[in-house]
């Protein structure tokens, strides 16, 4: 087995990628092609995502960024702790371990820490891959809070076209928890994972010569068939936020992009609009199609952090961010078997620790976190390019959830 | 001859066109298939380039929009002229005419005239095409003015790849005047004319299957030949702009977007952040492919009506703006036998009158304009999806130059 190279010898900006005009041979990637979505040049692309596909902007409006306040420290570099590997590092090692592209950490509303490598810059949007999901919740949870959803309601009451799918019989709890029984593999290792052909409909990935599949992602919707009982165990599965996705674009009239920029982005005073991967007819992929600056991304954290107020506003509810942080059923949850999240559960598109400190968490492969604990008034907003495209038990949280129980402990300590 | 069908019957929101989710079938666009790139289709298509093709931002930065005051007038509607063909018209008439999806008029700095039609709505940026060029030009007359670029040095100076080619004797004033003899058609009616080669390199079109020919801009460029002389007409070829732009991203380092954004955008006070189509090693099509807001394309001209200050700001030196509106030569401009533009030059990517307002514009075909009548305090910028690709003696400015002028006119005697 050859090993992996790692996150200095993959940087690149050190490599010189995509660097001149043109770049060397060598160091050009061709967006058009499929290998420019392959790790290790994923180190680049991940921050480049507008560059290579079909785009639909989340506006942040004319007015000025809300202040993130700096209160920077040296001493966090040093917080040591020890992987579930059973491995000794510090805070600093974490970082390339798992080829983080930049974090941004902050306590009591201040950023402590903030770190760029690779291709990432402050001002630069990064795919933000499932953390997208956490953002269908919250507007889901809005629009509930709101009266103008209905958990309880079965999916056709407002997407007749999923009657005859797996989501026939389907409420929309069960949909924002995931407890939905349909035959999708989210399987990435798998080229023939149901994943694949979601992110073919998706416009995500290359269609290939004579392709004559689904060209949209509720056309992909529609062909989704019931496997199992819903309501019985949660079973992480992308295609429930594009349903959950369709059911509050219907609701509302607006798409993805611009509920997300009316309802959170413009009250936020983001620094930088956002923006959202589209299929063929402009419908965002919002199962993971979403690309923030990390420091935006901190700001929602932040937001969750103070019970939805930021910039002077109450941006949602006091009761969505409580429900979130309440979790959901943790029975259902074990019964995934995510080896590194014993005890957690899935709330609203979020993931809910159910831990000393109660920290929750909008999670997406390749190591995109925003962690959120709010016993230790602490918010860390990541995203990386890891090689493994791992959700749940991988290589990833081995290493970042006790570095960041244990950045959360220090600065409840010395702060 | 089948009668082209008009504004009013092509407008895409009255038709219904990408509303809803999905939209009805016959009101939905695949906006990965050519279709959607044709007359009628452009008149929702052209507000949405980002939606379709990949796309580099310029960005306004974090800060707030710089005030565009308000002065609306009501009078304008009426204002009477006849066009170069002997027709009796008003102002207001003269939008539909010309397939206007959108008009904002800055009298003294103050708008008195905006209206949306179609597909545009005020935040959404709505494709610029040669337009494009006149930005390339007044950066590169900022390098100029920044001794960092010799108009009277040969473009293997800065771009030593292009030696071999129509380029390898030209000055770089010749390229930014359009005097260059470069075998080129610009004929859009001709589907073999090498508008469409370069338009497919900068993945603007399609590539049909087994395309093997150029896959970016610059490699496109290498091989124009030379055809003619140098510096005896001007020939109104976008290669040309293509070319500039790579003189200025060599000696600069930075990208076309990047550019825009630090040396305009910023210091514009933009409302958004605009945004470029790129090639597939992500370099901005820069002979066409910018896309802004109405209201900051008026900033511009504004800018350029103040001598270069805009925002309080001197964003380009008062030596750039004289230097364009002093025009180039007439005669050059003459052999190009433009027929609505008799007495007309063409300095630094800018199309200059000569006429008795001192009037100077950006044009781009289908319809775009921005046009600065200093004499008179004016500025309109236009944005349209008229079915005729025209950029010279076409059926647009038989209507628009008149009106312009009229209106000019008209705001001199009564404001």
């Amino acid at each position: 087995m050859t090993e992996t190279p790692d996150a200095l010898a993959t940087d690149p900006a050190r490599l010189g990628l995509m660097q001149g005009f043109p770049p060397a041979p060598d160091k050009t990637l061709d967006l058009l092609r499929s290998d420019s979505r392959r790790w290790p040049n994923t180190r680049w692309s991940f921050s480049h995502q507008r560059e290579m596909t079909p785009t639909s902007v989340v506006r942040r409006g004319p007015g000025t960024a809300s202040v993130l306040p700096y209160a920077l420290r040296d001493d966090l570099d040093a917080v040591a702790f020890t992987s579930m590997d059973g491995q000794a590092m510090d805070w600093g090692q974490s970082l390339a371990a798992n080829y983080t592209d930049g974090i941004v950490v902050l306590h009591k509303g201040a950023v402590i820490y903030e770190r760029y490598l690779g291709a990432l810059e402050p001002h630069m949007p990064h795919l933000a891959f499932s953390v997208t999901k956490s953002f269908v919740g919250l507007l889901a949870a809005l629009l509930q809070a709101e009266a103008l959803l209905d958990p309880e309601a079965l999916v056709p009451t407002y997407v007749p076209e999923l009657a005859g799918t797996a989501y026939g019989d389907a409420t929309v709890r069960q949909v924002m928890d995931m407890t939905i029984g349909v035959k999708y593999s989210e399987l990435y290792t798998d080229p023939k994972a149901d994943v694949w052909a979601y992110s073919r409909a998706a416009g995500m990935s290359p269609l290939p010569p004579g392709y004559d599949g689904p060209r949209t992602i509720f056309a992909f919707l529609q062909g989704l068939q019931k496997e199992g009982e819903h309501g019985q165990a949660f079973a992480y599965k992308t295609c429930n936020t594009e349903v959950l996705s369709w059911v509050i674009q219907r609701i509302t009239g607006q798409s993805f992009a611009s509920l997300v920029s009316d309802r959170i982005w413009q009250k936020l005073g983001a620094e930088e609009d956002a923006y959202v991967q589209v299929d063929s007819i402009a419908v965002a992929m919002a199962g993971g199609g979403l690309n923030t600056t990390l420091r935006d991304l901190a700001r929602i954290g932040e937001m969750m952090r103070l019970d939805g107020v930021y910039n002077g506003q109450q941006i949602l509810p006091r009761s969505v961010v409580d429900d979130i942080r309440g979790g959901a059923d943790r029975e259902h949850f074990a019964k995934a078997g995510v080896a590194t999240l014993p005890g957690w559960s899935y709330r609203n598109m979020w993931w809910v620790s159910h831990n000393n400190l109660g920290a929750y968490s909008a999670r997406g492969i390749h190591g995109q976190a925003l962690w959120i604990a709010p016993a230790a008034d602490l918010v860390i907003a990541r995203y990386a390019s890891h090689p493994i495209a791992g959700n749940g038990n991988s290589v990833l949280d081995k290493v970042s959830l006790p570095a960041y129980q244990a950045l959360a402990e220090h600065v409840m300590a010395t702060g």
